[in-house]
């Protein structure tokens, strides 16, 4: 399996922005101001771990003409520069008395004025990556500029993949599935699932991942309990059911799927769970077709869980976007009602509730295209696997 | 090398919560809200990978009496009610149209109201992570209640380490230093930079080390111009210069600290700026007193890079706190004026612009005590190491 080029061709951020600035005039903005690392490296391919570090706030305006310009610390001014923006602008931070923003108005107000209004992300799954008081001096500072909630419009906008988006993603789910069809050769019983864990980031680097930012397990007397927490110094013994879901990375973009495995040997309940989450993988499979809704997909997973014996979800949705983000929007629920369309990337992910406190997840990656979906991982086994 | 405990005893929330309060009463507030990974896991002992998607908020309340409370989305309880927390509120979330406000407005309703003000981190280095029409709708649900930023009370408070919280990062620095040590066995030029840091990543793990969250690399031609970006595909020839500064964790607490080496061969003026550094280093460490600020370590490091022939520092702070996060408050500066206290965990970060457009940085970590600083990583080697 070759991995795919890293980066993008300058072509990719013109035509993102291109497309984005037409949004941007049917929502009459000047410009949109992003603050958080997934938005501004969606413009402008800047790309560098150092937003872990939370001290510096960096900006990235993207006016409705001509190529997004940054406002940022003189620490990025070099890495900045080798990307396709050529407006690089940059103040000395940390400087807690004025941390970017009079420059970051300057900047606003010098924009050409067409609409005198600014689009900034301020809807659901948002934040504003930048402190709560400068982004109240900025509003003061631009008087009359009225501020507008641009979050849709990111989001519809970043749903919609390249093929050089699809490469990568494809790339990182292939290599962890690979990586999780390898694990009943790396775990055993007697392992604690921390052990185990360690061992599959390893098996992940060594295929190619670029890191995994996210790996979580759960396990217990044929079934867990939960799928966010851990992994625990647990050690798995017969019996036990093991849930390890991973989100891995290739060139900033992520896989988010999870495997099953019984230890030994699995309780009928567990294995009926596995066969219901598991078929209702494949009716959802078939249901994510362009012109259907997330919501569509849903009822297709509910209606088997349901007759599965399914007790609940506490999951909250069965599914939803990926790529830069390790979860991006839309989400598969009941109301959600997002109309498909091809190149959406999505995770199928039925969970239902089962002999009241245990859990059966299953999660897979597709790729929507006009003629239906793609299975973006490789198909989990229709059994659930037994590690003897 | 023994890896300390995970987690924390029960008395440690405790403590943490108590010193809060204290605090939280000269601040005139009747509780904090925290929206953040590392704000709401200290109070709490939360500890999940789930913050990485972005979609759902999650919110903690720090009464100014009584343990905190717990607002978050169901798929969260299991993991929460694990804690030390027993008084968890949740909702089904994804919820566009209210993702927990209406719960959250409640429950701060309901505390008892001894000032009638509610603190929410909103100055510098901090961020909301809650859609901001969110907290603007919050703001007016609570009507007179008053929102005020707290967050100079959180940095001061989670500033000052507990031994629990050393014994994490001291562990976490020496298997890092260990790592660094054995990479000139591990690496050769001819290889790339990004496979000398996945190579090391492997070994990390290996040493025992949960994640590496960041680990960059520069390098060229006797120097290299920037420490944030990479690791790229350039591989390294002789007479090249490598910089990695990673920040590794183990039980959720960072190191942060890097190393250069040389391949081949190093110009005098690449092994000069190392000494500079190195000295600097050492003035730093001398200088990082119980008594003394972070702007007497600035000036005693910077002296003897002006001394050596700085030509600038692109950084804009010469170190800085670190613990839960890869960087902390406070910052290395020369008009910070922090006042250093025992329990303190800071890098000492001397960089240096030299040739014009080279870079030269060092950084190690430290713990102030009582009677100075204390080493956490192994102490670089006073020449600049060379790979054959």
């Amino acid at each position: 399996m070759q991995a795919p080029p890293r980066g993008f061709q300058q072509s990719e951020f013109e035509r993102r922005t291109t497309r984005a600035q037409a949004m941007m005039v049917g929502l009459k903005i000047d410009a949109m101001l992003l603050t958080t690392e997934p938005d501004v490296r969606y413009f402008s391919g800047f790309f560098t771990q150092f937003w872990l570090s939370p001290t510096r706030p960096w900006f990235l305006l993207v006016p409705v003409e001509g190529k997004p310009i940054a406002v940022i610390p003189t620490i990025g001014v070099v890495g900045m520069l080798d990307t396709w923006i050529d407006d690089v602008r940059s103040w000395t931070s940390p400087q807690p008395g004025d941390d970017g923003i009079t420059l970051l108005t300057s900047s606003i107000q010098e924009l050409p004025k067409h609409f005198g209004r600014i689009g900034v992300s301020l809807g659901p799954e948002s934040h504003l990556r930048m402190p709560a008081q400068d982004f109240d001096s900025l509003r003061r500072n631009l008087g009359v500029m009225e501020i507008i909630d641009c979050s849709r419009l990111l989001v519809e906008l970043c749903s919609i993949k390249s093929e050089a988006e699809v490469e990568k993603i494809k790339f990182v789910c292939e290599l962890t599935s690979d990586s999780f069809n390898a694990l009943p050769g790396f775990a055993k019983a007697g392992d604690s699932e921390r052990e185990i864990v360690q061992k599959m980031r390893i098996d992940l680097l060594k295929r190619g991942a670029d890191n995994t930012p996210y790996i979580v397990s759960a396990s217990g007397p044929d079934g867990y309990d939960n799928i966010i927490m851990g992994p625990t110094d647990r050690r798995l013994q017969n019996g036990d059911l093991l849930i390890i879901d991973t989100g891995t990375t290739f060139d900033g973009y992520y896989c988010d799927f999870d495997r099953n495995f019984a230890f030994g040997d699995a309780s009928d309940g567990a294995g009926q769970a596995y066969e219901t989450v598991f078929k209702a993988t494949d009716a959802g499979f078939k249901a994510a077709k362009p012109g259907a809704t997330t919501s569509d997909i849903w009822r297709a997973m509910w209606s088997i869980l349901e007759a599965g014996g399914a007790e609940g979800n506490d999951i909250g949705r069965m599914g939803h976007g990926l790529g830069v983000q390790l979860t991006e929007w839309p989400s598969i629920t009941a109301t959600d009602d997002t109309l498909l369309k091809p190149g959406m990337i999505m995770t199928l992910e039925p969970g239902m509730t089962y002999e009241k406190t245990k859990q059966m997840v299953h999660e897979e990656n597709i790729l929507i295209t006009d003629s239906g979906a793609i299975m973006l991982s490789k198909r989990a086994a229709a059994e659930l696997p037994v590690i003897c």
